[in-house]
């Protein structure tokens, strides 16, 4: 607007303040106002660059299911000298059920020993890692909930204890699907005497754009103009809910041009963002609303 | 004193406030002081009965060694999205370590069809819930710290993760190596890019009294004459330290003569202490050294 004294497309903006709790009411949000939200494309800056300085586009994000799964023994707590022995505890019952969560690990010694018969694999060193980070689906637990966690000892065997389960999503995994089978499994890893509640805290399907598409060929160009170099594509095993949104319910393109650094330590403490990227995004994000124009 | 105007035996009192939290000191004080704190025999109140009404004396007790188990991953926290997949996770690591702690359940139907080929077990019920709370050893978690557990979703793979455990003992089995065992399996269960580190926040030995000793049976007999009923002998599965610190230093019988009732809520919200007990309990131990005296 500075330079030509007026935009060269039409701009609607919708900011979201919850992405990062599971953006409950955006999701309701835009079903409901299409005809309001209705456009060519949809501009997504909440993603990274692959290293400093390297133009990058997103075009693909691991889906989520977040999950709070509840473990339940006896009635109240017991003292594991009187108990000990006798007593369910939800607890183990929780470790147990993490444990049989994930399948058996992967033995690279053994495939390398039997299957491959050689000393050592070779291959684009870190390629496996990538496609594990972006492309594949991933079960964590991020904390347990329950009995003594204080300073020295008690003895307790707590009644109930809670874990704060999820589950990155890839290409044709449907979260409700996804859930629907977690839960089912849970129950079958549930051991004797104790029993289990699953809630799902938040989910969001998977997406992958196709680079071929004019909305993200001018987003490659409009960053090689500012950084000054050839824009690469990438995947990411992050999730960002609106983008599975805007593209199943608006039907628009979604590009993600992201200016983050792989050092930012994303959600950690200390989280940072580089100064010379937030400029170069803001020139970035005229250039391709000027680009769009032509 | 007040029926005599003398005590029928000399009497030292031994009081420790630390036993709830694994009585440090007095595990220091005993064996330092065995001339001050020499005697025939060392009474214990710090047991049950094993019904209202049923005069008890405990003869064995369960030991403990208790231990924090820190297992640690990446370097700082991170980002389930950025980095699930690759990175190792502490809290999966315990799971695992505690799953593997425990060797597969008793499996009573396979038991049954195979090795017994009957319909179903009999014998005294409730036996061997009883044989399991008080002379078998157990292993129990009683908490886990670590990661996110607030309210909702925080996607971070935690850096640390720390696990309460704790098992108890019985004869024969020495806390030190016990803990040396358990240190080295440990360290075998720990998955790859996790290291582990356990710390012993207390121990003490089981122990198991003989009911042919004329200490137990003046405690029995006074017992007897308080709650008119036929004294009853049980084991306990908890753990009382001094009880093997007198018996090893000092080379005593131990005497526990308890008034504590099953449904005290031990170590619960809700604690309390039967009155009657109290009352009755005063008059057990006046009786006890009456009888000793003569």
């Amino acid at each position: 607007m500075k330079a030509e004294g007026r935009l060269p497309i039409n701009v609607k903006f919708l900011i979201e303040g919850e992405e990062e709790v599971g953006g409950e009411h955006i999701e309701q949000y835009v079903p409901k106002h299409r005809e309001k939200l209705k456009a060519d494309a949809a501009l997504i800056c909440d993603t990274e660059m692959f290293a400093p300085g390297l133009p990058t586009i997103t075009t693909g994000l691991r889906g989520l299911v977040y999950t709070e799964l509840e473990a339940r023994g006896a009635a109240h707590d017991l003292h594991s000298g009187m108990y000990g022995g006798a007593a369910p505890n939800p607890m183990q019952a929780l470790a147990e059920i993490i444990t049989g969560l994930k399948g058996p690990p992967f033995k690279e010694k053994e495939f390398l020993k039997k299957e491959v018969g050689a000393a050592a694999l070779i291959g684009e060193k870190g390629f496996s890692v990538l496609e594990r980070l972006w492309a594949r689906p991933t079960l964590e637990v991020h904390g347990i909930r329950g009995g003594f966690t204080g300073e020295g000892a008690k003895t307790v065997i707590p009644a109930v204890a809670t874990a704060k389960i999820s589950m990155r999503l890839v290409p044709d995994m449907d979260p409700k699907e996804i859930t629907r089978q977690y839960t089912a499994y849970v129950k079958k890893l549930t051991p004797r005497g104790v029993t289990t509640k699953v809630r799902v805290i938040s989910s969001a399907p998977a997406s992958v754009v196709s680079t071929e598409n004019r909305y993200i060929e001018a987003a490659a160009e409009a960053m090689e103009q500012v950084f000054k170099k050839k824009t690469v594509y990438m995947r990411s095993g992050g999730s960002i809910p609106i983008a599975g949104l805007f593209h199943d319910h608006l039907g628009i393109p979604v590009v993600m041009m992201g200016f983050g650094l792989p050092d930012d330590n994303l959600h950690a403490p200390n989280e940072k963002f580089h100064l010379p990227n937030f400029y170069g995004g803001i020139e970035a994000v005229g250039r391709y609303l000027e680009l769009l124009g032509r």
